[in-house]
């Protein structure tokens, strides 16, 4: 019987030394403290063998930067969230710059995570199924408005066939239009639209509390006849995320608010993993991210990555829709569905208020789509 | 009658603008982003005027650095501390890079917060209730450790007179320590030497689990007997920290875990006012973070100015203790009670550790800074 190879949750780092800084010893203090936070005389022989992180390697990238690999045995975590977030970045987020680049997950560690409960194809079938093109998201907004006007909107966006229509992240609980009422008025609405309309639109409201008001929100929910939520991991926390991906059975699109904090070009977590492998990994059936050329400032190659990590094989974890936001307009629809393939939920929201009459711009949007994933599926069989 | 004058929220920014780029640009996309997210022509008059956030300063700092102040009307916010988050911090932290260097709070939403339950006078009682010297705080430690022998660190401490002794924040509920075993062996080793000693030390346990489970494990610390827990806000989410404060009737030290990568020079939100107001907002009672000198890096006029913060009248809420840790050692602890005065918590580790009889240690720690305290209590008498 020869023994299975121990698992390992391996991490990679990028960091820099300065001269006279030796990268071993960087390393090692990075090992020592995401684990046992002790020097090392002090930490029993044995304990140090198997809970601090061993180096596997240390590579020079050029110009005083190093790449380190650290293997840590999974007997350090717990089967909750927290503690795989100090691993990865909780005491190092404040000692020298340290971009952590990449991750080798554990199978076991995946399985417990769990991932996306609907993932991309789950995520199509809540939302009429067809298979051929990206999916539509808008967000309704500004704040201000009042349930009645936001249901509105809701109305006029499903009416012109966008998939998921979803709260701006900032819509909470706020007087002018409390949660409840809004997530009332607004599935009300959405369900109108869809027996008009024959189409399969569904709203995901904003989870904007922390616990313990989260669960009495997600239950509303879920009566209302919501079948899925946005909410800002950083936000509520990565751990809320998981447990409600675990038990609630409603499909997550996850809003990066926050999330600038990590990208830092020296010291984070670097977007594709940060994005495309811890947020799916705790359950993020969708991920939207600031796409490039927008009003936010992301390289197009990290944008390629995000969308790549969140539709690996990984584990045995469902893929997740990457959700491109920002500069993506009717006129660029068809670039972006070239660039970015199908599997994608394109989130369009400014370019769509801007001409007024949000049914037929809607449906203006959904027609492209559909003639330009027509024209791609012609070609391919052609080609 | 004349009206009162409204409230409002407003927040301080320092942001660079490159040749030809206008700060009004800036601070008015900054305004725009964090509340309506849509270019103003798309927005109703009536609620621009009331939700986007007024800019009511901008001035040159010099080398291109500017001074911005915007206020916000509360009614941007609801009851829960997620939405102001975002409206901190949430959209632009994925923009060009802008520092929050100060919050003007609304009164009304200092007493929505609340604040610290206990407080540095509260957190006193809870340990006997010496008034004229810094309490002292030690971490249990390293993680790999059993229940039994944390508990058996944690009695040799408690004998020695340490106030508080706290998990280490990677203590969560893997295998070698699970948290219901460790919480009650703890407990019983921290009443046993207060038996013995005729002492009042106090045992806080890790939260580092979220939602649901969360709500376990604070109702069983509760029963055990702990009045306090250690924590980190950034992990387990500012608003899960909100809730505790408000109904668990358990003190809070909040762990920095994470925070560094709020603290980028250039964007994020500075420590003073991140640790020293929004921490205790939230209702921290005592505020962990990385004195300068220790094995973090955290210059000095930081250190003073999250003491200076977490002290100062802020609405009707009870000051919370300045807790530094790193650097302070048997050697060095006059050195910081004369710098950071009494009402610290001084967090020491390794260097106790260090010195193998950690009864011995604890109480030669505890007896240098009585003796000291004295001292000065004695020459303000004479001067």
């Amino acid at each position: 019987v020869t023994a299975l190879p121990a698992e390992r949750l391996r991490v990679t780092y990028q960091l820099s030394c300065g001269p006279g800084e030796a990268p071993e010893a960087r390393a090692r203090d990075i090992a020592v403290e995401q684990t046992v936070e002790l020097p090392l005389q002090c930490v029993p022989r044995e304990i140090a063998a198997r809970f601090v992180g061993q180096i596997e390697a240390i590579e020079p990238l050029g110009d005083g930067r190093w790449h380190v690999v650290i293997a840590y045995d999974p007997i350090v975590l717990d089967d909750a969230v927290p503690q795989l977030v100090n691993l990865l970045f909780g005491n190092i987020s404040l000692k020298p710059p340290v971009l952590v680049t990449a991750i080798d997950w554990p199978p076991s560690l995946l399985a417990r995570l769990g991932g996306p409960r609907w993932g991309i194809e789950g995520v199509r079938a809540l939302v009429g199924g067809e298979a051929q093109r990206p999916l539509l998201c808008t967000a309704l907004k500004p704040l201000g408005l009042s349930a009645v006007e936001l249901a509105h909107l809701c109305y006029r966006f499903a009416l012109g066939g966008i998939d998921i229509i979803k709260d701006d992240h900032n819509l909470a609980n706020q007087a002018t239009a409390p949660f409840r009422e809004r997530v009332e008025r607004c599935q009300e609405a959405i369900a109108k639209a869809n027996r008009e309309s024959g189409g399969s639109s569904r709203y995901f409201p904003n989870l904007g509390v922390g616990s313990p008001a989260l669960a009495e929100h997600i239950a509303f929910v879920r009566t209302a006849g919501c079948r899925g939520v946005l909410l800002s991991p950083l936000i509520l926390g990565l751990d809320a995320v998981h447990w409600i991906a675990a038990t609630a059975e409603l499909a997550i699109l996850a809003h990066p608010s926050l999330s600038g904090v990590w990208f830092r070009p020296d010291h984070g977590i670097v977007p594709e993993l940060l994005y495309g492998e811890i947020y799916r990994a705790v359950g993020c059936d969708g991920v939207i991210y600031t796409n490039v050329g927008g009003r936010f400032d992301f390289p197009e190659a990290a944008c390629h990555a995000i969308n790549a990590n969140l539709r690996k094989p990984l584990g045995l974890l469902r893929p997740a829709f990457p959700v491109p936001g920002g500069g993506v307009d009717v006129q660029r629809v068809r670039h972006w569905i070239d660039r970015y393939g199908i599997d994608t939920i394109l989130l369009i929201g400014g370019s769509l208020y801007a001409q007024g009459d949000l049914t037929a711009a809607s449906r203006r949007l959904l027609d492209t789509v559909r003639a330009h994933c027509q024209e791609r599926l012609v070609k391919e069989a052609g080609g």
